[in-house]
């Protein structure tokens, strides 16, 4: 019987060999996309945090299984429960506000409390991965009930197979819809500043084959106004019990939008992204990025400035969305309505 | 007395000697800034179709007027009335949603099937100018009284004296209330795809010593909904009878953000993009651009292209705010109310 686990995904890879103490932990660097497909080896603590803080690897669901794999790879190579636990404590505070990191860091501590054993923690990082692939199954099956032959979707970031371990959240969701036989259109917000849905998602939707369409994130209401959109479909970074959430920046607005126009607007999200200590979304801590990517744009496409130097920028990375301007909450577990929240599904 | 006449704008600037038959006509090429102040001399049609189609020289009322001096350099020239209407025609069809090129041009082409002479078509183009910098002027001097000091507005595009021939409509209106002593702080749309209100609004901006914050298009909403936007000031392509307009695509956007957060939203323009036989913003036609630019960025600062070459693209100049998301409209003849509208003062 072979010992080698080989975990493989759209932008993860892992190979782990227990009894020769192996662990290849790759991430598919997605500022390179779509122009090339490079694969990165983690070997370092330093290289992991700058991977995730500049968004190679990014999707809270994504950075936290791959910081726990990371995590069990470190335990692999013979480091202590007390620099296991400082690594941990390293990788918690990479980015603030997907509670999934918070989460899968969580889990492996209190494996390192109890066993700190690599056999155990490479389990725990395992199943912490296989989770991740079937929680994203289980939104796209409950949430593909929503979506119509003939649905023109409005999407926002990247919320995909580049954005989790798995099929992804709202864009899972899409892609099951399309290998369900039903005719989609997906209209891509590009998502400044950082261009997740020009450069991510529409690689993605590609790769698929679905029918898709690219604008600047301005340009949805006017589709909005227009008809041409049916429903919107958007990610979460973390949920507060209240059902108000946090996700990319920009969220908000088509929220605004999608209430205006009386167009449904869903957000997908494993339970995992639900953080029951949250009351509301005025407790989410937002991260606030540098002015550079607001002045410019960077990344391996090139690397320009357009606006003056001094000019000051506010960046904040997130957005919250309020409950009232969500139609419904699609988890692994179900689809949620507002009287739902109001049960207390989330508390 | 000297028979020269100097006219000069923040990016347009002309000198004219009739008895000489001098007739100098430069622009600032927009698209360098805010890297570099380049001014271009007008020489040619060919020329001047590709500054007013690539945007660099922009803005509804700076365009109109830019026309109808470039022909009257023409005239004096020596070109005759046919291949004057010819040229009238071909600058006609350089944009189709700005009314106020057509009108410029119409008010010359009038000129030229009456008296055809140089002189004339001069004075009429020089008239033009300075009827814009006098409706500029009356325009900041009624929108100034809609400003309290303190407040924190949101601007989108760009509206200033890089779009008319004098100070500028919605911009005009924030720089004069600042010329009153009153403190304001202004958000910056950076207005994607073409990025006018990165490049060229906060060059302005800075240029009058205003305090400015730029932002993604996306941002705003969360701004509203923080309460840390007071007001909305707009420009106008077009204004149809109804009070409906075209602006900059993502106008609407800032629209239906203000109406949710219920923040006034103000749209300034000259009466001359009043278009009295438009009915409504249903007949306003829309420029549609190139994909290129919305794949990417293009500019003086470099030239990138972060989206996947071959997926499709939806890219209006444009887009149409209803009338009844405006709370009022700023004219050089006074504010406008939604009761004046339907008293048929754009009739």
């Amino acid at each position: 019987m072979s010992s080698i686990v080989r975990l493989d995904s759209l932008a993860l890879k892992a190979e782990i060999d227990l009894q020769k103490n192996l662990f290849l932990l790759q991430i598919l660097d997605q500022t390179q996309l779509p122009h090339r497909e490079v694969w990165l080896t983690m070997t370092s603590l330093p290289q992991m945090i700058e991977a995730i803080q500049s968004l190679r690897v990014r999707g809270a669901p994504l950075i936290g299984v791959t910081a726990a794999l990371f995590l069990a790879g470190q335990a692999l190579s013979g480091e202590s429960p007390a620099s296991l636990q400082h690594i941990t404590q390293q990788l918690y505070h990479a980015r603030p506000t997907a509670v999934n990191l918070m989460n899968c860091l969580t889990a492996m501590r209190s494996q390192i409390d109890n066993d700190a054993s690599a056999q155990t923690l490479v389990d725990t990082a395992i199943t912490l991965f296989k989770d991740d692939v079937r929680l994203c199954r289980d939104i796209a099956e409950h949430g593909s009930q929503l979506i119509s032959n003939g649905d023109h979707i409005l999407t926002h970031c990247n919320t995909g197979g580049l954005a989790t371990a798995g099929v992804g959240t709202a864009l899972g969701i899409l892609q099951r819809a399309h290998t369900e036989g039903k005719k989609i259109h997906v209209y891509i917000d590009e998502t400044r500043p950082l261009l997740q849905g020009a450069r991510l998602t529409a690689w993605e939707l590609q790769k698929w084959g679905i029918d898709c369409t690219l604008i600047t994130d301005s340009t949805a209401a006017q589709l909005m106004r227009q008809g041409k959109i049916h429903k919107a479909f958007v990610g979460s970074d973390r949920i507060a019990r209240n059902g108000d959430f946090a996700n990319k920046i920009g969220t908000y607005s088509v929220a605004v939008n999608c209430h205006h126009h009386r167009i449904p607007f869903y957000v997908a999200a494993p339970s995992t992204t639900v953080d029951r200590s949250c009351l509301s979304g005025d407790h989410i801590p937002i991260e606030q990025r540098i002015a550079a990517e607001v002045r410019g744009a960077k990344g391996y496409f090139g690397d320009v400035t357009w606006a003056p130097d001094s000019v000051a920028v506010y960046n904040p990375a997130f957005d919250v969305t309020p409950a009232e301007l969500t139609t419904a909450w699609i988890l692994e577990t179900g689809i949620y309505r507002h009287k739902d929240i109001e049960q207390g599904v989330f508390s």
